[in-house]
């Protein structure tokens, strides 16, 4: 397939070109018949969905492992709630359920180009642990045997253009982790996919530029995570152009935190792309974090009772039970644990203009679940968005909780995977600091500029899933 | 520090210029006052190293759980023997020992300019179960409690320059796995740094040319794995001088399987870096390998005697327990249990021109103790060397074992890490094939340029230590 964009100079745009062309699409060249909205709201009346919680008991094709005590389906499939026990390094080792789903599944968005410009299909999909019901989702969301067998392809829309013969042209293709606080070892494959032939539109999807896409960030608990995770993977070039009438100096570091480090000085990034990298081995190399599994019987300071498995102290996270039954025409209804959060979390960077390019900074933080137990983090990721059960200790809470509102960049409250997770949702939030704010920070933290994640999310275990909805959410402020 | 070498026309020779320029040396431009094989021969006068097997009850400061049974030390650090289980979507579980290492240590090879010319300051190291006593090994192994406690450095000679304020230019510095075979979840600190100050040379070190420690590499069991691992790290640029008076066409198009895709078509490898990462990244989602840790009495099939923990088939690794007595004026003693395989074990390469340029066979191979499960191998990657315990099914044995010795490129039996493996040996072999070979392959087999190979490792768990071994190995043919 060749590409048909050029530059005014006739040489060919390259994908993070046609990416940032997306973006910058103020009007989309396909609506899909119906305007946004409208789809959208279609959608919400053609669907069923009702979620109740039930206690364990009633779980259909679930049970507790008579040794041991792990929650799992009777197929050995799916996923199974299991202890995970840490040594931080502290005086006491902890224990928590974690959820081990060890396939790898595939997130893709199919791109498509229509009047030389974008458009990714984007699904509405109902989720059990969505608070409302639907959100905007990936083109696929995959499980491993829908991805490996290809003769069960056809249970899932569009997935032939993931893989095998009548795959599209893969523009981006990575492995990603999500929540290391509550899964164990999980990552999911971050996909986009061109296509150039004709794509039928069922009635749940809907073409929309990435310039629509950035705009609904902002839309509460709208982009659900499996496609902020993707988008965060979608490398753009700098955007040249002037983005509006009146750049302020913020967009104007903010885009010069897109350019290469080959575009002169005025694109210098405070650290090279090896001393970003040191710096993450030695964090890693400092922590002294492990964490083994553990069978659920094996935690401490956590109870379950008929209805859920929770810590003694009330603040974490629950383990429930839903029955759940969905669908338009035909309704199916099945029952699953969910993990439920009790509080909102807060993921947020701290962002400075250094010498006229933004830098976000970025923290090098240990999760139990994770391959590596250290990625990359917001400069502040907490389970509770108000601060209220923060260790007196985490830095940079004050400023993000105390920021002058004209500095408060981007502030949406976006959800966790409604998948696993029961009305999970997290204030993500960028937040400008001027010159007042010292280069200086402490060793677990690294100024990075926008190029410099980009350039890492072509790898895995990197970002962690926080990160990167952080950076989807950067990705909107120009 | 600014770099005094420079191409020809006057721009400086970038890091991998100057490791090619320091391969090609063939006279060092330093001998540290002495050739190297006296210097080596009177290493081997000044040491004392003896080393007897004993049974376990004789372990001083080590011991058996009484909860669990796993091997470990006294303080809670080195290391222990614990168990893994293992699921790979076969019909029955397996399980066998497994060394747990959570600490990140450093191996680190200090490089100084001589006449314009690169040297690495090599250490005559004595391991515990090294064959040989004596092996070639980088200028710092250094455990994570050397590393991070600077108060302590003083320890480790040379560690300075690896660390903290007086660290010299850091060069290569990426975390890579090590035997996913027999160790879980172990990583490395591969670190290159150059100095320009005067450095006090102790008489167990010597500066050698990459020139040289390539021709040694071809000497059985002289450089050590640790050093290998190092050296497979090193990015090298393509030599564009010839390299000998007639050099042979697996030469060519060895040279330019070096070069910069950027280079044009006639460096044109097979596929792009992006099909590579997807070829690797479906290996992954197919792999359905699991592996979690195990108390050592949860294993099946291994039964503990008073000696060793062995297989009951007996063709696995036993585990055993030495005494060790070591030191060149001041001796100190201590005890520690070792993993000792009963065969040598064999990794090879295929390799072949595709195009005018060379490609290796790479395999996408699960090792239960590695951190994804599945790392970049050699094509043919055994426990034991001739062949008499392999599975009939694994590719390209034939091709390794009844090759026509000139097609045998590089055929070497090194040693793997003596301080954790008794008489621990591996064939290395590169063996080329022609046309007559496909190129199609099955679907876990990739052909890579080394260029490819290169650019992966800088990140980690990529190539597993077997892979990088032989990397080391192929940058010697040249």
């Amino acid at each position: 397939m060749t590409n048909q964009l050029a530059y005014p100079d006739g040489t060919a745009l390259d994908t993070a070109a046609q990416f940032t062309l997306s973006a910058l699409a103020a009007d989309p060249a396909i609506s899909a018949g119906l305007a946004f909205h409208e789809w959208w709201a279609d959608r919400h009346r053609a669907g069923r969905f009702e979620v109740v919680t039930i206690p364990f008991s009633e779980l259909d094709k679930w049970h507790f492992r008579p040794d041991g005590g792990n929650l799992v389906h009777e197929s050995g499939k799916f996923f199974a709630i299991e202890g995970v026990g840490v040594r931080d390094g502290g005086t006491s080792d902890w224990s928590r359920p974690i959820i081990n789903q060890p396939e790898i599944g595939v997130l893709g968005i199919l791109v498509k180009e229509f009047d030389g410009v974008l458009h990714c299909l984007m699904q509405a999909k109902m989720e059990p642990g969505n608070v409302n019901t639907l959100q905007l989702s990936p083109t696929v969301q995959a499980t491993r045997s829908n991805y490996t067998r290809i003769h069960r392809g056809g249970d899932t829309r569009y997935l032939e253009h993931f893989r095998g013969p009548t795959r599209g042209e893969v523009l981006v293709d990575v492995l990603q982790s999500e929540q290391g606080a509550w899964f164990w070892h999980k990552s999911n494959r971050n996909m986009v996919v061109r296509v150039t032939g004709e794509v039928p539109v069922h009635e749940d999807f809907c073409w929309l530029t990435l310039h629509q896409i950035r705009a609904l960030l902002r839309t509460d608990n709208l982009i659900n995570m499996d496609a902020r995770t993707v988008l965060s993977c979608m490398p753009f070039a700098h955007p040249s152009a002037p983005v509006g009438p009146a750049v302020d100096a913020f967009t104007d570091a903010l885009l010069r935190s897109y350019q290469s480090p080959s575009a002169g000085p005025a694109a210098a990034s405070l650290h090279t792309p090896e001393e970003v990298l040191t710096w993450f081995i030695e964090a890693k190399t400092r922590c002294e974090w492990t964490s083994r599994l553990l069978p659920l019987t094996g935690i401490t300071g956590w109870t379950r009772t008929a209805d859920e498995i929770g810590d003694d102290e009330g603040r974490s996270a629950r383990i429930i039970a839903v029955r759940v039954a969905a669908g338009n025409r035909e309704v199916t209804t099945w029952t699953q644990p969910l993990l439920a959060p009790r509080d909102h979390g807060l993921a947020a960077f701290l962002a400075r203009p250094i010498k006229g390019v933004l830098h976000l900074l970025v923290q090098a933080r240990p999760e139990p679940g994770l391959l590596d137990i250290l990625e990359m983090a917001p400069t502040v990721q907490l389970p509770n968005c108000d601060g209220s059960a923060t260790d007196s200790g985490t830095p940079f809470v004050d400023e993000v909780f105390s920021a002058d509102p004209g500095r408060v960049r981007f502030d949406s409250v976006l959800s966790e995977e409604g998948g696993r997770f029961y009305h999970s949702q997290t204030r993500y939030r960028v937040v400008e600091v001027g010159d007042e704010f010292p280069v200086e920070v402490p060793e677990n933290y690294c100024w990075m500029t926008v190029r410099q994640l980009m350039d890492l999310l072509r790898h895995g275990h990197y970002l962690n899933i926080e990160a990167r909805s952080l950076l989807a959410c950067v990705h909107s402020l120009w």
